[in-house]
């Protein structure tokens, strides 16, 4: 491995200057990107495996960040409970047979993800042979919560009532339904390892909806399973988005590294979280629309919020947004590079 | 007045039982709501001060809560800038002309609150005239963030990009804005104790978007000047949703009451927050949609994290949803009393 900063780092060691990644950053803001997309649906690219790989590595290319992240979603391991979706035209994912009865739940599936997401599998290996050790792969998984409130809300959701009142009224098929989703996490995570992943992230990106009780009874166990059953040999970051009231529970599901988003300090985090995790993040991915001096300026303070103790990885506190301009995240992964360098 | 255990809460001296009231208590889950909405839009409804004092007065006669809120929108303040707005069919908030430039910056207008919003105050006669000291009144405006990003960003939004990209390239500019619509709702609240609020709420409904450090840099003054120049002769409730990550600012802008939202445990909150205030809070509105006994038991473990002590309004986490069985709204508000009363 040329450049083990980002995985050195997960494991709290000594680096030489903080890792950057940024979530998303196989995406949209990139021209690179948009022509391969102007040709094909977004599940397309995710299903083929050399166009998966093409774009997850044009921002290792462009940018110079420190590890690559497979270009996938969060949705994909659906395909191994059997459940259809799609991505409509601007309205981000639809499925159209949601699940929120008993007889809904019964009727999801189980199918080992080597036989059920071949295609992820197949893009991670051609992904690796063509980072040739350059940098480290992320492979990474939708969280049990957030895949059941897709999969109950039959897409994205304002206020989650439909996921929250199966809770409510039957907590017992809750649990069925988030231990299925969990099985099929645990085998999407550790094909994907198997199949060279360096590294996974656990997205429980709609997590932030919870109160502190409802997290600790219906999502913990749940995260908790998925946790500790995935590879122990390769490093898990778990990141619950908008969740920083929650991080004490979260901590406890587990994680090798705890992301943030940027609403904390994360200097403050870390010392909730424990020094015995490592931390990633957090600076608002809009602070990239704004002046490059800004975009540095946040930079440093979020470096000194660290206060150089190993185990940083920088990173956005959620993906970067299609209306980035390519420059500003090259300026932003450049200063992490610059002001971290020991 | 029959009832004063709300104001009583609100400074925090012992009461016979802990108060309740609902955010958007005056709404689309009443029939009796739902049935002068289908003669009259939004904006007619908040600008006619006999329908809004009777939609108001629906709640206190339905449900038997201690307060009543004004029923109006947190952008009525809107009209003393000279910013048109309106409510587009399931879209919520549009706004034809945002506020992007200097130039447009200079546009925005002061006119007192009396002579853009005579309608409110109107409104608060005719609600206290009626209320006849059965429960306090309270009066409210959208806060400087919040009514900021709204004229930025056109309307709602999911990211705020407009609104903090201004900060970030013209942080003046910025400051400009937040200082005119901070006299704007000065002005506004004055006006609605003047006219007889006997409390008044301040919803910062979308400052959740922010890092620490850009709230302490561009809100937290404005925050605190319309909380420093509000007539302190009733109490300031300040409700900052999704924002319990900056409750620590949130606190030194101000505010006797400080709102919480369901994602923290109110009795650390409170903690976090300081004995001096009172706190509002915290139950999740989505809760609502589940059994009664589910319900009631949130509700005994909500009052037992305040620890019985004095300065602990009960109230929703955020706005009750159009979906709210009314029978599970009245069955909260009897739990809350039947299980506080001392």
């Amino acid at each position: 491995m040329n450049n083990d900063t980002f995985l050195k780092a997960c494991r709290r060691e000594k680096t030489d200057f903080t890792p950057v990644w940024l979530m998303r950053q196989a995406g949209r803001y990139m021209k690179e990107y948009m022509e391969i997309r102007s040709k094909h649906s977004f599940l397309e690219m995710c299903k083929n495996p050399e166009i998966a790989a093409e774009i997850t590595l044009q921002p290792v290319n462009k940018l110079g960040v420190d590890a690559a992240i497979l270009f996938a979603d969060i949705l994909l391991p659906l395909d191994g409970m059997g459940i259809d979706f799609e991505f409509a035209k601007n309205e981000g994912p639809v499925i159209h047979t949601p699940v929120r009865t008993r007889k809904d739940i019964d009727k999801v599936r189980f199918t080992p993800a080597e036989v059920a997401t071949p295609y992820v599998m197949e893009a991670i290996k051609i992904v690796k042979k063509e980072l040739n050790g350059r940098v480290p792969l992320i492979g990474f998984s939708g969280a049990p919560f957030t895949l059941a409130s897709y999969i109950i809300e039959a897409g994205g959701s304002k206020n989650y009532v439909h996921a929250k009142t199966l809770m409510y009224e039957d907590p017992e098929g809750w649990h069925i339904l988030m231990n299925k989703i969990s099985d099929t996490v645990i085998s999407y995570l550790n094909a994907q390892i198997k199949a060279g992943a360096q590294a996974v992230q656990l997205f429980d990106s709609w997590v932030g909806c919870m109160c502190p009780k409802d997290y600790e009874e219906y999502v913990l166990p749940h995260s908790k399973k998925v946790i500790d059953n995935i590879d122990k040999s390769v490093p898990l970051i778990h990141f619950a988005f908008n969740a920083s009231t929650l991080l004490p529970q979260v901590v406890r599901a587990g994680g090798d590294v705890i992301g943030l988003d940027w609403k904390i300090d994360l200097g403050e985090a870390w010392k909730t979280i424990g020094y015995d995790k490592a931390v990633q993040g957090n600076i608002d991915p809009v602070i990239l629309h704004g002046p490059i001096p800004v975009i540095r300026k946040r930079v440093k303070e979020i470096l000194d919020s660290a206060g150089g103790r190993p185990g940083h990885i920088f990173n956005l506190g959620h993906g970067i947004l299609p209306t980035t301009p390519v420059e500003h995240a090259k300026a932003l992964v450049d200063a992490v590079h610059e002001y971290s360098r020991r």
